[in-house]
């Protein structure tokens, strides 16, 4: 029936696309230095080689750091970016509770979907969560990372172009559980950790006024570079 | 069919709020002593956290301590104090005998109850019991966990606040379930262990008549601090 | 559906009571030594504990000892001379066979039934069994365990009163499995072992005539102190 | 429903008694030495003791020994022998392929039957096979052990009689699995090992004419005695 | 029901008989070597027992050797000059993603309708596929071997005969999964080794012509005589 | 039924046949060095030798070599030159997510519809993923191993002709997973390593204008050559 679908120009099942990565983006993006920058050129340009019709126009990334540090906006905010028309997000919090088959369907049907249309993004967030990883054992789905072997493996039929990108923890999950080299390209996303760095994102948010800053700033630094007293 | 509730203004399946927590309660809250007072007020200090209209509206702590301390209780305390309009509380009780899959969907349903509120207090109490721990083996429900992994990770949509409250044994099981920094922080609720602790909860809990209080007291003094000879 | 019953003063379904008790109790109780009355008294001061008024309430305790020491038995008589108008027995007998969930809903019934009754006794008998204990392994059923957990762990409602006798192989077993500390009190049930207390044992059993006892006994102490030869 | 049948006398299931114990004795049983009728006395003794009034009315023993050694033949000629009216045989050849909880229902409904009769013997054919035993692992079904466990170990209800007969091979399958304990005694079926009870044998079956029968005898005390070259 | 059929002389389901063993004799039997009469001339020993009124009519054998040795031939070669009436084969082709369980009962099956025959030969073809052995783990189904255990321990009813005949990897496979003592008797098949034995087969399968067989079996000897260069 | 299928002459149900296999052959076949042609070469003799009415018509080979190294490009090359008139692919793809039972039959299928024809090849892409195999336990169906293991053991009816193609990982796979001797040949299929085969990819691939060619030939032969400076 997908071949069907292909022949007879069945329209894509459009996913909620600006919104389903809204979702992510609330905060907006603070540009806190330029490993920011970087990394959504990088995307950038993933996206642009996916686009090129030189290319195979099959591309899969990994965003891999620590909690918390940012990978789902930025994959969210290079996805949004790259402006393509079909975007589909594949995130936990749809798949709480489904069994092992049951997400299995859902990855393969987010696939089939995304290559039924000319251009897309395809969002896989937080692939151990996905793959109902837990280090005591340790224990996850093999038949999801089965899936997940097979369609990052498969391109989507010519004409079609396809861009996956995918969030996980950092590199050492990824090489334990063989999934290294099944994407494309490692994108490693760092952690906040310089004091240049905090105050970028302390001003850009607004949370305290002009006046407060300098003060802030002062213990920040302070902090940073380990004179922890001036704080007390 | 969250979403259609969330436009439509679905009224939030309310919680036996009040209700549901007293039972935890019934027997009054015995200050024994500052440390009491302290995880009350830690409590209070989170539940202004989440009101507060500048902060994200989600935060999660884990109450972590030996059997019989408290734990529950001063849960529900603080629950009760927050004074939110929406509470829900899930207990083992609700779910002997649950398949994993039965545990994963009330879990899941229980979240989205409360973030369909605008201001909710969740108490999960007991994770051993919700995750079938058990140390030979180890035995637990990788699902039930990835399921908590997910829920724990997912703010509420915004203009909603949500506070989870969570009951556990002491931090090694935590630690060893990679359920540490699942929870936004964990407070410990330590054992009785002075006898001034000990006889502040004898004197409020009218057990002895006034005259019988010096001899309980000296003994309990005595036993505390190694005479226990005095007792026989 | 619980909560409606107590609140309407639903009836409790009676347990077949003393005829459920009677069967663990066909041959008399023998008070083959001191032993014997001290382990019915705790029993008995248990039983006054849960009904009075100015305490909880709740009480467990789990009878350990070798096999065929009496366990059921005295348990069984402890639960008769509560004299507690609602008696329930989960024996292995009842459930030959049964997948682990239906096991933890038969003892999910027993623990709602008996709190549905003003002043309960339930009586689980054989703890190996009802969780399907084997030490090659070892294998148990996890589900079952969390459920004893549980339901040992949650007082019946305000004004209602239960006491929970389980009986159980020696505390090795209980400290194993982690149950050692689900239960109020261990009572350990010791084997006969003076040659006074089998003659006590065979006396009131009315085996042998009384011109018989003098020889029997001869033997016996005999046979105890190490002089086998006496025997052949 | 149990209950219900003994009360209004409900006919007992009758087994295919003679019929089904004699597929066990089509070849007679040759008295190759004395250990043969020691063995059927010993058994004979135990169906004593289950008809004396004066006792419990509830026995079991287990006859263990080496493959082929007659351990079937030797429980069904007791069986026999005792006369009992109602006799119930468990075979691996009937629960071929069966699940493990159609066992444990097989074995609680014999016996179930046994015990709806006054006076029943049950003969449980190879104990490895009916738990599915296998040493590489090792595997067997916890279920049908505990089934085992249970069963074994609830006497008939009052005035009723049972005698409970297993096969099993050597006593170290037995203590491995921690049968050991559960059956009332263990017999042990010992080999044919002398040339004697070899030409015992010889003689009663009636394979070889009687001028072939020195020359036979000879031969196969030399080969008992190590001296094979007698036999080339 | 199987005892209704033997009374009631109900017609034996006749098995495709010379049909399904033809399709394993496809090529005829070469004999290579004298080890080939001797392992036929064994198999025809067993048979004859078989026949013999004065034996149990009851025997099983497993033929034992390295892949494609002739293994399968040499059963079915077996089987078919046996000349039984009823012939029936168990091989793995038919069972192809079977589960344990259907296994089980197509082996069940085979052996019912065998032993309805008064002279029968079962053919069980690849012991490893039937019982799914895998060595990385390893893996089997207890299940199958349980069956396998019990039905070749299982004498066809008096007047019956028959024949089981079975094919396995070597005996280490059948020592490791305890399948040795289960047979009544283990035949070696051995590969072929000597250039003479070689040169039988070649001769007889008459691939080459006449004149080409000097040069072929010059290079053959000097092949098998480690003069390898003699071929280049 | 296949029997009744065969002697009807019931038409195969044709493959998708060349379509199947272009899939796999959009980019054409450059032959960047000998090994290419030798490998197709060594594909194009096993296809005549299955041909070959004077062999037993049924051949096994898997493709072995790293991953993107050419293996389906180059099975799905060696099947079309065969220009045999029934084709069959089994790829991973059209299996994503299925039960263990489900790849089994669809595993059978295949064998079967390609064993109808007169003359068929079967390519089955990609082990791995057939059997579900991880590295981490390890984990594999072993249900669909046994089933491959049947399949590629019994060859097509006489007068049917069948070659079936494989692809893996390297070797150590195979060896791992006792599939090594399971297939008739390991064909392995080598990287990309010298300078000179790079540049024939290059060449043939169009991507770079003539001009360019001399520049991109230099850097990449400073590169292996392990001058990296030079493309800085
Ligand atoms: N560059 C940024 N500018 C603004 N907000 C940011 C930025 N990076 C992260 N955040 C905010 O920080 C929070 C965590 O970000 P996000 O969820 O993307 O991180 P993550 O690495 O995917 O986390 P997790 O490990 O939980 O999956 C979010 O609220 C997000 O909006
Ligand atoms: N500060 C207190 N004042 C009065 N009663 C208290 C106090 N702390 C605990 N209790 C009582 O002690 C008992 C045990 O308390 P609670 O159940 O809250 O402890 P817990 O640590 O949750 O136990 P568990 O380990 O079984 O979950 C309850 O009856 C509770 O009412
Ligand atoms: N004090 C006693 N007086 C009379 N009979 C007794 C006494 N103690 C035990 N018995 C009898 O001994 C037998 C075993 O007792 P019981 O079943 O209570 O022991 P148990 O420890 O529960 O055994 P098991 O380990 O099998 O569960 C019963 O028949 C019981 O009636
Ligand atoms: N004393 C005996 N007299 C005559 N025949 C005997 C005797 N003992 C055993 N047999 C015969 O030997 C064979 C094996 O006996 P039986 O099946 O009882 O042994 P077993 O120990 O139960 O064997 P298994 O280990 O297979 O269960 C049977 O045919 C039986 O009739
Ligand atoms: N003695 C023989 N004469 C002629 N052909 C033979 C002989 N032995 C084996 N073959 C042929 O060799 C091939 C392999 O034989 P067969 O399948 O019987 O071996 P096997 O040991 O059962 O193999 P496997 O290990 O695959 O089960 C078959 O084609 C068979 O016809
Ligand atoms: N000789 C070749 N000429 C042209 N293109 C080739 C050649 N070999 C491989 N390719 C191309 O390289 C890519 C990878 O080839 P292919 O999928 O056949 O490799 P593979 O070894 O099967 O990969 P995998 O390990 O993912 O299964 C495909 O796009 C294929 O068209
Ligand atoms: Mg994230
Ligand atoms: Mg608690
Ligand atoms: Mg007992
Ligand atoms: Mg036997
Ligand atoms: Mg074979
Ligand atoms: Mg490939």
């Amino acid at each position: 029936d997908f071949d069907y679908a292909l022949e007879n120009d069945v329209k894509p099942a459009f996913g909620r696309s600006d919104e389903s990565l809204n979702r992510f983006l609330t905060r907006g993006m603070i540009v806190w230095g330029p490993e920011v920058t970087q990394i959504v050129e990088e995307g950038s340009l993933l996206a642009d080689t996916v686009k090129n019709p030189e290319n195979s126009g099959f591309r899969s990334a990994v965003l891999a750091g620590a909690p918390k540090t940012g990978k789902t906006s930025l994959a969210a905010q290079i996805a949004k970016s790259s402006d393509f028309p079909f975007v589909k997000v594949i995130s936990p919090e749809d798949t709480v509770g489904f069994s092992e088959s049951a997400k299995c369907m859902a990855l393969k049907k987010a696939f089939e979907d995304a290559k039924r249309s000319k251009l897309s993004v395809l969002l896989i967030d937080n692939l151990e969560r996905l793959i109902d990883y837990h280090p005591v054992g340790p224990r996850y789905s093999n038949l999801v990372i089965q899936a997940l072997l097979v369609l990052l493996n498969s391109p989507p039929p010519a004409g079609h172009r396809l861009l996956v990108l995918a969030t996980s923890s950092d590199r050492s999950f990824l090489r334990d559980m063989g999934l290294m080299d099944v994407f494309g390209s490692v994108i490693d996303i760092p952690k906040l950790s310089t004091a240049d760095q905090m105050m970028n994102v302390i001003q850009e948010s607004n949370i305290y006024s002009d006046d407060q800053l300098p003060l802030i700033e002062h213990k920040l630094r302070s902090f940073v570079e380990g004179k922890m007293w001036v704080i007390l």
